[in-house]
């Protein structure tokens, strides 16, 4: 027996059972990534938290329809005071290609970051810029139901007045006095009528590229926008779980929840899901800090902070090693613990599968099956259910060892069960490049073969540039060149 | 000296000299799947070819701009008459799944299919449903130059009014006089004036779900008018060259070249370029024939026309052995030989990497190098610019045997000029299963532990189908269970 799914709704900050809107459906929806620049660290935490809610509403028998968008229109440098570029936008100019070739490249390069780490796509992977029809009859109806005004050429969210009707700042904890002496005064030059209004429309400056007509003249949607509509066309008015990432609670999701009421007149979440935070050698990361560290370095090694690569399947492991609601610190100790411990439990899989059935069964294994489900279904505790499953690798290595004895029965159980939550839930699964020692072996060969590379080319020695890749790729590993360097990947 | 790059354009009917609209870049747009099912061996074909294109002009030094759609609404089930169900909301309507459902599921399987065959990622891939607003301003303008008409709420293209000033089907080599002789008269119940009218914007069935808002009432875009949109919207007005298979001339092309004249009061493409089409054991390829085969049979063998797997490697070079203009027949033994001849070119080339220096030379390269790029660039010469390398295999084995010699520079412009055609040009790769013997045992295993584990579970064997699929989990191949069957694939 499983028990009930119960999930943390930071709505109302408490475990909640999980009860769906239709029986035997599941409506989620996952803030995604703004696509302008590699994936990082910071991608990876949201993504497997939500595959893991995704594939364990699956395993429950759950019909899950997932939707998580691709911002690709609307995110401003400052998310806060919404000024500054947009962030494609720049990264378009800088890399001197059209906006849409930006979009494109990070885009592909997130899709293969999560095939890496085992995330498995949404159903529905909705565009910003693909719903800019959709955006404008939601502003449309916010305006029309009194909450919105219109100042030229942009339309902004009336939060005061919202606020009279409904209450602003429920999902982070804030009400709008606390965040009137906490904003500072617009100097006079503003349109808002306050500096916590938010941009629902903005007029596009002359130089803006990504720009549509409408009602208001020549813009583009604000960033809060795409999510009310997005996940309201594709789940419904109302739907079940949101999720997203603590940072994105305020302003985002507050911004989403007074657009959807607005609009509506009513809220459209159940249930409000977010992932805590990583932080770095107990630093926050972040490119000013210098400690900042993209997927690809990740899985390579390619960053001063790390002493090895990390497989993918380590990050995911380390990840589900904590609780999603934790902070989790990334350290090389850290990673090179999980590392040993995800070999563990992968040996274990491979020996369960050469074990042979006695008689009858020495150690009782019903316990380990209870309690792992137990800890996934409070709240999705991956933590306790791996220590759960650490516990059966131990009686693994005894039957192996011939000090305990499991029945055939028993034996087909724990396969199956194994199977289950390592592979479907977890989403673990084994490596191509086999161990942690061959993997750190071979990333550190390949680097040093990458760095000879650069070195016959800056001597023009083009024979043996020609010969190291040509070398690396008869053997199944891709070199490109890229103007930050070279990106490598067994292909 | 590589020649300059001559290109058989459809418009003309002659190969003319690629002469950019702009020094040093090239802009490309190409007909992209509607993605409602499967990719199938007709996707193969154009994709290939472009990639082909692509890769040379970027060897070529062009600053490429690829663009290449999704299309994801507006096609319907009768292409010409432009009646019966929209393809994807069938789809949607069988599968009991939202119409976006269908599409992410068939675009992610087409990306999947498409890095299998080593097909490079277009720079921009527009889907047709985030591109309504410019769908409709482009009717706007069409509707404002006289060549559409409004009737119902949908909007048509007036073809004989469009003839009277610009030629309707030169690009097909039809003329309107004999299109009215080969359509058949309209019945009285059409809004159309004449039968070869064309739709721009269609107004939505009560029950149709892909619908967006419009001057014209609630409706969908006409299939043709996507690709003249997004084509113009990200490579300009007037663009180097469109690509697209031999189907798509008429209607499909000769409406989009009526639909970019009546907007923009010109034409926007300068070079058309058509592959030619596949033929099964001489058959056209098609459903009704049952000898319809998806790119996921081929590389598995599991479709009772295919004698074994082909990996996508050996369709690759067996497309590419074949002029991108001829016909290509499909057949087990023309398949074995490619897999056969590729085989021989991946050996020579760790062969060449093998080779010792010798003070001097005994055969001159030079020829073969020259013959190659003059093949590649008159018009994409693939299978005359393989022939070469193949002369080139002879020296490398003869090389080996020690029959000839190759001086140390020579040696080094051999593997740079083998690099470049067979990588870089051509797109071939290393795969990972190594030879075809090893490629077809492999997948006739995992065929028959399929087999067997459908077997296992028609007996409610639970345990013997966990552990086949577990097992393979471990040696590294994943298997899903789909509703067509089961799919494998190697991590």
């Amino acid at each position: 027996m499983i028990p009930d799914l119960v999930i943390y709704n930071t709505l109302t900050r408490t475990k909640e059972k999980f009860e769906p809107l239709v029986a035997g459906r599941a409506g989620l929806y996952v803030c995604g990534p703004t696509v302008y620049s590699d994936s990082h660290l910071g991608h990876a935490r949201p993504n497997i938290t939500f595959d893991l809610l995704y594939r364990y509403l699956t395993f429950l028998g759950y019909k899950v329809r997932y939707v998580r968008n691709i911002t690709d229109v609307g995110h401003m440098e400052d998310e806060v005071e919404e000024t500054g570029e947009d962030k494609i936008s720049k990264k378009a100019r800088l890399e001197q290609i059209e906006p849409m070739e930006v979009v494109q490249k990070y885009m592909n390069s997130f899709h293969y970051n999560m095939q890496q780490l085992n995330v498995l796509a949404p159903n529905i992977e909705p565009r910003a810029s693909g719903h800019i029809i959709e955006q404008q009859l939601m502003i449309d109806s916010i305006l029309k139901n009194g909450f919105a005004y219109e100042k030229n050429g942009s339309v902004y969210f009336d939060v005061e007045k919202y606020n009279q009707q409904y209450q602003y700042g429920k999902l982070s904890g804030r009400n709008l006095d606390d965040i009137k002496t906490n904003t500072r005064q617009l100097d006079g030059q503003s349109e808002k009528k306050n500096s916590f209004d938010f941009a629902l429309w903005k007029k596009a400056a002359p130089e803006h590229i990504m720009r549509w007509p409408s009602k208001w003249g020549e813009g583009f949607p604000g960033w809060h926008l795409e999510c009310s509509v997005m996940s309201t066309k594709y789940l419904g008015e109302q739907f079940d779980i949101h999720g997203g990432g603590m940072d994105l609670t305020f302003p985002h999701h507050e911004c989403e929840i007074a657009q959807s009421t607005a609009s509506l007149g009513h809220e459209s979440v159940r249930y409000w899901m977010h992932n805590n935070m990583i932080t770095i050698d107990g630093q926050k990361m972040a490119r000013s800090l210098g400690n900042f560290i993209t997927l690809r370095e990740l899985f390579t090694g390619s960053n001063k902070l790390l002493q090895q690569a990390y497989s993918p399947m380590t990050i995911r492991f380390f990840i589900l090693q904590a609780h999603y609601r934790s902070t989790v610190d990334f350290s090389n100790e850290a990673l090179q613990a999980s590392e040993k411990g995800l070999e563990r439990l992968m040996n274990a899989m491979k020996t369960l599968e050469e074990l042979a059935p006695a008689e009858q069964s020495t150690v009782d294994i019903s316990a380990i099956k209870e309690n792992c489900f137990t800890a996934l279904s409070d709240d999705l505790n991956s933590p306790v259910a791996i220590a759960h499953l650490f516990e059966g690798v131990k009686i693994i290595n005894s039957v192996k060892a011939g000090t305990e004895k499991l029945s055939a029965s028993d034996l087909a159980e724990m396969k199956s069960f194994y199977s289950n939550v390592v592979f479907d839930i977890l989403g673990l699964r084994a490596e191509n490049i086999g161990g942690s020692a061959q993997n750190e072996v071979l990333s550190g060969a390949v680097e040093l073969l990458i760095s000879l590379r650069k070195e016959a080319k800056a001597n023009k020695d083009w024979a043996t540039s020609d010969r190291i890749r040509n070398e690396l790729n008869t053997i199944g590993i891709e070199m490109k060149d890229t103007k930050d360097g070279v990106e490598w990947k067994l292909k």
